[in-house]
């Protein structure tokens, strides 16, 4: 059997760009190949300070060779070179920010986390000597990400924090952007060559099939993951009922509601139209397929409301046409958006649809739909609490707090929940514990979409979410690579802060 | 179908003790209404000074009732007074311990882990300002282990480190202990009582079905475990089917090797007799039944290594004969080292077995076996590689390192693993660095019984000494039952910190 050609697509027309494979497809010799690489470079990524040399040499590499990245990355995923340009640039931020977190990883706060006790032969139990510090996992397997080519695939958040740990990483590549994770791969592997690190530390592979096979590698340790629902379920129950389970980071998409108060809406009389304009932005921004996306509205119903609705509606409207990454995730908006509209009491404000042009025959429009709140609580119309990837959300109209509560009430897990109030609102910490009881991050107004690079930023939440307490951004990211190992009554001379 | 009784049986003699039940059995309904109890709770325990005055409360309560605590499962485990009076002790100042963490809890290296980034537009990506905290991950099941009725059960380190969190438990009782089990979580709710909070904080419930059901309810959101490898995997996969997977922090076991050098032995001429002392009297206390028993020791062939294992198997004779915990625990002790006594190559020097008297016609006495390393490598012996839950122990007698190697290579998860080697050894870094690949915690000398309460401990390993990277015991295991949330762009006054 001859491997799997794998081909870079065009996702405005859906054809193979150019006359030959940019790759092919792992198998099982593959995929162990590559793990057993990993494994092998393991001891090398002890060393903190070349650990830290990779990540800033890899930033490096990103931004000597930015613009063919960017180039390929437009080609294959049609995101265009502005956006991209500025999501090569965070994800270069990101390697210098983890490289900053190695450099201090052994001080306070920093995350090898080290705790010690001198011994104490009076307490009850007796307490001896110890040294508490976080070692690596071994090899971790990173699922790139459909949405964001380069700030969630192959030089992402997972691999960054995973390295800085000091894990090396084999990355599954996602099918919708096979030639920039190559050249990606090809950065990083040159970055590892010049830090006088084994190549291994990064390894590819291409293929629906070499991800079972990544996450079921007697040698994996961990694994992280972008993407739907169905694919990281189903990729966290292979790395559970493994003969040795490990931990499966995922984070598998999210609702990310928004509570709009009457109070915010009154605020001033161009506070509806302010709202409608950043919920347009938030929404349709990289078309939106963001997994912070807001893809559901609390708006309260009544006059403010209505001028509200109408300024999102005629916002849309003005959205240009554009491309999806594939033509899969094209069918299932398309597809979920026309079932929402058809479901009984449902508006459509704003019509998602093909829009197609001959540069770009696959490209849709963005779309609006509305519900009242009591309808949004029916059993039947569950699809509307539920994510459906790509430029759309839905505005729940409510007529008082009792049907807000019990809309928010009803939501699973959420990377992100948003308050839209006035700052002296009486009742915005008692919203503020309803929307953390099912988020992982809370925003007093603002636009979910964007995740900053920060010490304090919290990206997971509550299944499904994700799959872990983890967060796939920011500082805390390293934890998830990490085990603590405790050393007991070391003579001086042996102890690591001798 | 009327609920089935439980009782309270002796171990020395297998009978019931009393005329009467001591419980019933949880059937679903009664499950459902702990775990909803407990969750009716979660709110009440939000008030940190609460949950400290709670601790402190259960602490005294327990000393208060001790008398009756010892008297009750000294008769449930044939543990003995002495050693139950300090498991007591043990659990009271970890009580304590916990409570003090909450006092800290928002301090800097509290568990709150309060992370704070202000506002940067400037950055790539913007940076807002974001306040990260550590909230109740809600309720945590806690199944209580057989070896220690109050310091992994009732009152353990499970249920006040959950407690700690601001989660309510419901507590699964063992089987060995159901009497005790009663007591304590009466004093449990006299304190949450005599604190304000409902008695739902801590639920109790028996019975085997008891345990799944628990594991399975929809508003548990962890589990804390500790017992058997096969109970443990089970109910972790349970834990992580779920339709809303929830962590499973289990410690299911543990080898703990020791390994001891010839520098080791050569350090004094008493040093082979002074090991063997120190062996024998970790590997019988408790009559062995500690997850962190030294269950294999590799010993050096040659002269000094013959004279240690002599020494280990004179002391061993001496050990009085003692009860187990349970009949079942009792055949799997005498199966298990009569299975590995009958491998070839494998010597017997102090036989394990039944040793019954007039009060304790179920008694047993502590064993030891010896085999060559080269032997104990072959696939026929792997038995030999696993724990023996009981008084004994293998000496596996190595020619050279690289002997000694391959047996550590061999090692699965471990708590523990041992080092006794003289500080001078320029080998010990290379040795420690073995045994941390497999261990959560790493000794220099001494023996691994005893696990200090104390905020660098570790107690848990890599599979399958441990399903999670957490520890049970010490300040992290707070960690285990809580969720981070950022907050972003809070305004002033609704600020955390204001």
């Amino acid at each position: 059997m001859s491997a799997e050609s794998v081909w870079s697509l065009d996702p405005r027309t859906g054809e193979r760009r150019g006359d030959a494979p940019v790759a092919v497809a792992a198998g099982p010799a593959a995929v162990d190949a590559a793990v057993r690489a990993a494994h092998a470079a393991l001891p090398a990524l002890a060393d903190r300070a070349r650990r830290s040399a990779l990540l800033r040499a890899a930033a490096a590499q990103l931004q000597a060779r930015s613009e063919s990245l960017i180039a390929a990355a437009d080609a294959e995923t049609g995101l265009g070179t502005v956006r991209l340009t500025g999501e090569l640039a965070r994800t270069v931020f990101q390697l210098r920010y983890f490289a900053d977190l190695v450099d201090r990883a052994a001080d306070a706060g920093g995350f090898l986390d080290i705790r010690t006790d001198t011994a104490d032969p009076g307490l009850t139990p007796p307490r001896p000597d110890l040294y508490r510090v976080q070692l690596p996992l071994g090899v971790v397997g990173v699922f790139a990400a459909s949405n964001f080519p380069f700030a969630f695939s192959v030089p992402g958040g997972d691999t960054a924090s995973a390295l800085a740990a000091g894990c090396p990483v084999v990355v599954k590549a996602h099918p919708d952007h096979p030639e920039t994770s190559e050249l990606v791969a090809a950065a990083l592997r040159a970055a590892a060559v010049g830090t006088g690190l084994p190549e291994g530390v990064i390894g590819l592979v291409h293929g629906f099939a070499a991800g079972p096979e990544l996450v079921r590698h007697p040698l994996l340790s961990g694994v992280g993951f972008t993407g739907s629902s169905r694919g990281g379920r189903a990729l966290f129950d292979l790395a559970v009922t493994r003969p040795r389970p490990i931990p499966f980071h995922g984070e598998l998409g999210s609702v990310n509601p928004v509570l709009v108060t009457p109070a915010a809406l009154a605020e001033s009389a161009a506070a509806p139209e302010q709202l409608a304009a950043g919920l347009v932005g938030s929404f349709t921004l990289g078309m939106g397929q963001f997994c912070t996306k807001p893809g559901l509205v609390l708006l309260p119903a009544g006059p403010a409301g209505d001028a509200c609705a109408k300024a999102v509606a005629d916002a849309t409207a003005q959205v240009p046409a554009g491309v999806l990454l594939d033509e899969r995730m094209r069918e299932a908006f398309l597809d979920g958006f026309a079932a929402r509209a058809a479901l009984s009491e449902v508006q459509t404000l704003a019509p998602a649809g093909a829009a197609g042009t001959a540069e770009a025959p696959l490209a849709v429009r963005a779309g609006v739909l509305s519900v009242p709140a009591e309808a949004a609580l029916h059993g039947s119309h569950e699809q509307l609490l539920e994510e459906c990837f790509g430029p759309t959300t839905v505005l729940v109209r409510y007529a008082d707090a009792v049907e807000a509560v019990a809309v928010l009430g009803r939501m699973e897990g959420c990377l992100t929940a948003t308050l839209h109030t006035t700052a002296d609102d009486p009742d915005a910490p008692a919203w503020l514990g309803t929307l953390a009881a099912f988020a992982g991050r809370v925003l007093f107004g603002g636009w979910p979409t964007g995740v900053a690079v920060a010490d304090a930023m919290q990206h997971g939440g509550p299944y499904p979410a994700a799959t872990s307490s983890g967060t796939s951004v920011g500082g805390a990211a390293v934890q998830r690579w990490l085990r603590p190992v405790a050393f007991q009554s070391l003579p001086a001379q042996l102890h690591p802060q001798a």
